[in-house]
Formats: C-alpha cells, structure tokens, sequence
C-alpha cells in the first residue's frame, strides 16, 4: 500500500497517473466523493461520485477505510476494491490527504510506505492553483489555506519528494516502489528459497 | 551508509563497481586485508594490503569499525576514511560479510542500510566458484560452504536482492539507494523548507 499526499497543485496526480502506466502491479484506490464532478473527470476511473445517502450508508455499514471532509464535501476510500487487489498479490496506490492517511494507518497498520509531494515553492503552487481555471478566486484562497495546512504535515510521511523536476520526480517515486518490494520483510518465498540452495551448496 | 553482503560469486562486486560508476555522491570503503594480493588487485583501490603486525596495531588502536577472520586472513574496514567521507557528506558503500554487517551495526548503528544479494540457483553459484581459476580444489570446497553460511544470515538484512538478470540487480540497487535518500529522516533541511512554504502561503 503506497500513499502519496501533497497540497494540491505539486503535481501528485501527474505523478501517479505515469507511476500506474509504467508499472502493472499496482492498482489505484479510486475514492468515492460526494461532491459534484469537474469537467473531464469520469465516474468509477477519478472518483466513485456517490450522494450524501450512499456515503452515510457506507460509513455506518464498516465500508469505508477513510473518510474526510473538504469545503463540505466528503471523500473516502471504499474498503471492497483494496482488499481485493491486496488478496490478489497487487500494490495499491492512493491519493489522498493527511487526515485520510492517519486513518488508514490506523485501519490497515502493516504495510503501509507514505510518499508527500513538496512543491518547488510556494511562488510556483499559488501560480498553479491560480492557473486553474475552474476555480473562483475564493477557492483559490481556501485552497491556498488548504495547501499550507497539508504541508504542515509532511514529517509525517517516510518519504518526501521536492517536484522541482518532474522527470526527476517520476523516477523518485518508481525507484520507492523498487525499493520497498526489495525489502525482506515483503519477500515471502525467500526462507524457502534460502534453506534449499543452503542445502544444495 | 550502504553495505552489501553476499556469499562469494553471487555478483556482489560487479554491482558495487556499477554503482560506484554511476554515482558520484557514493564512496567505496576500502577495506584492509592480511591476505596476498590476487592477480589484478590493486593495492589501495581492491584492498590495502598490509602485515599481521600492522592489522594488530590499527585494531589496537580502535582505527579498525570491524574485523574478520576468513581461512586464516584478517579483513577489516578502517575507520578513517569512513569518518572522512561521512563528514564531507558522501555517502559510504561497504562490501563486507555478515559478520563485518554485524560489528559495523554495533559500531554505527544510526544510519546503515544492509543489502543482501543471493545468487539465482546453487548450481550457478558452484559454476562461478569453480570457474575462479586461481582456486584450488580445497578452495572451491571451503568457499562453499563458506557461502552456505553467509547465505544463511540473509535476514539479517533490510533489502534482499536475487542477481538472476545483472541488468535488473543493477537497477534494484541503483533504487534502493535513491529511495534511501529520499527518506524523510535524512532529508536535513526540509523543516526550514516547508516552514518557508507554509508562512508564504
């Protein structure tokens, strides 16, 4: 299970959308929200969109692995689809916060690499989040609140990434995912493996 | 610091050489040996070679991180250059055994990243024991059972590396040095960076 958090606008999404088609062993956790959807974002592929109900009915029936609120909307992670890529031998990536990140610690502790994006500066976030269009400007500024209080954050994670480059940043986060499936304490087969060529020499 | 451990022959010097090639921020640690050179080795760059005399004074002056005794030749890595090295900032890379990881553990235990590479089969492993020319008979069977014992204590490392392809060994070594260095705990400076971030924002 490998999260990635960061303000919004460090690039987060980029970089999870080239780590998943590079790498076919690890699944995206798709998140259910119940706000409304931008433009080009697709239902069941950006987030499962679900209303208000649904969402209630899903956290009091144990469904979901995290949950949080932002700007009065609420998102999640459905617990069904992680279970069943982690059954199935896959990583799962997700996308999602520090509040969601604390709690998914709690509700799945094992096996769990954190990964926080930093922007270059902050000069180049605002510009970012500016640039994007579909925002009014009072949601820049909320989302420019938002962003300094998810980097306040960022000691909280094993890993941290400046995406001053983001070809650099790209190879970073692959070369986490290498390392961390490359540690004993994932290797299962390798006692096995070990005792019979220990026998064979 | 970064120590690679394997038995003898399993690829373990062709992939410090690969690495020490690409990545100038990393500085081999040289180790001294009591033993002939071999054909080819080179005095101060594969190992210094010094007298029984002068391995006891170095050891008992506490110049010595650890020590080894291996068909009767001691090992050991000094520790000046390690110190040097480490203050300047570059990171260190040791090529030692399990004993060696062992001592090093105890005598700088904050921050050591152990790699262990195992060979692909026990057969491959006996074809490039005995293809080692300069190796007597007796040798070979010594070192096979040397190699058993080594391999044995792969648990005791954090990263475990199984050299069937040289290619994709080289690189699982090349990403796990990467991510270590993207570990938050060595990431000096980073609380001044997101601190500036934050109060711009």
């Amino acid at each position: 299970m490998l999260v990635l958090s960061s303000p919004s606008g460090a690039g987060k999404s980029t970089l999870a959308r080239d780590l998943l088609a590079k790498d076919e062993a690890i699944t995206m956790s798709v998140s259910v929200t119940t706000r409304e959807p931008r433009e080009a974002e697709v239902d069941g592929k950006d987030y499962y969109f679900i209303s208000q109900q649904q969402f209630a009915k899903m956290r009091d029936a144990g469904e979901l692995l995290e949950w949080a609120e932002v700007f009065g909307n609420s998102y999640a992670t459905p617990r069904g689809p992680v279970e069943a890529a982690l059954a199935e031998g896959r990583d799962v990536l997700f996308d999602i916060d520090w509040q969601g990140t604390q709690q998914l610690v709690e509700a799945m502790a094992e096996d769990l690499v954190r990964v926080f994006i930093l922007p270059p500066s902050a000069e180049e976030l605002s510009q970012r989040l500016i640039n994007r269009a579909q925002d009014s400007a009072t949601v820049v500024a909320k989302r420019m609140a938002e962003a300094a209080n998810e980097i306040s954050h960022w000691a909280e994670y094993e890993y941290v990434i400046i995406n001053d480059d983001l070809e650099r940043a790209k190879s970073a986060l692959a070369a986490i995912l290498t390392a961390e499936r490359l540690k004993r304490k994932r290797r299962t087969g390798l006692s096995e493996f070990t005792r019979k060529l220990v026998q064979k020499l």
